[in-house]
């Protein structure tokens, strides 16, 4: 029998044009997320297609803790597949979000992520993934700025304030490193205003043919 | 010193409309990602956005196995995070594939997704993540009913004669179960030509007003 039905389609894929993967990376309450949902308002109004990954919907779900897996999948899968927040699992976490933010970029969309990633190593290890793999994206490295004291001033989840008491561990700025790019493809002020500073990336993404 | 520049934008986040999540489930060879692809391209023809989650862009990057990532990350590390082929690696699998899905669909696309996904509980813990989550999207289970005598005559990747040779053990559909689904959204008949069962999809999404 043959099957001719069956093999044709696989050609016919959609060739998407790719987008970019833009990684903000600095301190907890640097502006981070603010800027990044800045930058997406702003794609949005100019018709381009963007989307912002966050601790909002990554660390509930892909990148979840032990304790939110346990309820569903048991003690022994929780340990197993959580992730705490040792430098292993860090760099898991920083790994997965690139890899999503690959997918998106894939699809066509500017994917822009906000998280610390404090490691320099990760943060190149996701640049090489995501320029030198299949889909061979751009990675637009963007550091936002912005002095710790300021950041602590700030606090806008209390972090800061229950790392100083000692009630979390390894937090970056206090008891953890954070290490700076080198020579990220935006250096944004972190004390500027948020307006101005998207505008700057929107600038960067225009003008290094990101737009379609 | 006040700080008005900072806290403004997350209200201004971008609302997009929510897209939806086609899992494809069947055997291996049954026609799935040959009809998401399928599914895909109309759906692109009929100006809908949409991206296929499949084999090939999970199992190198976010699902990688211990193999692809000792060489960038360490025996440990790679011991650790990789995925095999056991019923937990499974379930981790598909756990993240429906995490992925989910952030498209809150990204405003239709998420179709092509993996055996062999085991109903897996399935339905995604469903329930996907449906009761925070984005609270549609899930569209589709079932790819083809008989194995079929699917292991196309054989598209030789892993039936592997799994017959024993050397591949575990193999849903020769050593260990498939779980046809009990209530899909669509079930599809494998045996039809790509195009048709494609266009059921198409209708299906179209009926429960799952286009813009």
């Amino acid at each position: 029998m043959t099957d001719k039905t069956f093999v044709t389609w696989h050609d016919h894929a959609v060739d998407r044009p790719r987008g970019c993967v833009v990684w903000f990376t600095g301190l907890s309450g640097s502006g981070k997320s603010t800027v990044a949902n800045c930058v997406d308002a702003k794609l949005h109004e100019l018709g381009q297609q963007s989307f912002v990954l966050d601790g909002d919907n990554i660390r509930h779900g892909l990148n979840a803790s032990p304790e939110i897996l346990e309820p569903d999948h048991g003690i022994e899968f929780a340990q197993r597949f959580g992730l705490g927040f040792g430098p292993q699992d860090r760099a898991e976490n920083i790994r997965r979000i690139g890899c999503v933010a690959e997918i998106f970029c894939s699809a066509g969309l500017i994917a822009l992520t906000a998280f610390v990633s404090p490691y320099r190593v990760d943060r190149d290890r996701v640049r090489i993934a995501v320029t030198a793999g299949g889909t061979a994206c751009d990675f637009v490295e963007v550091f936002v700025d912005t002095p710790i004291e300021l950041c602590e001033q700030r606090d806008p989840k209390g972090l800061y304030a229950k790392a100083r008491a000692g009630e979390i561990k390894g937090f970056t700025g206090i008891d953890a490193p954070y290490e700076p790019p080198e020579q990220p493809e935006v250096h944004l002020d972190g004390t500027a205003p948020v307006e101005l500073i998207a505008d700057q990336v929107i600038s960067h993404l225009r003008q290094n043919g990101k737009f379609r």
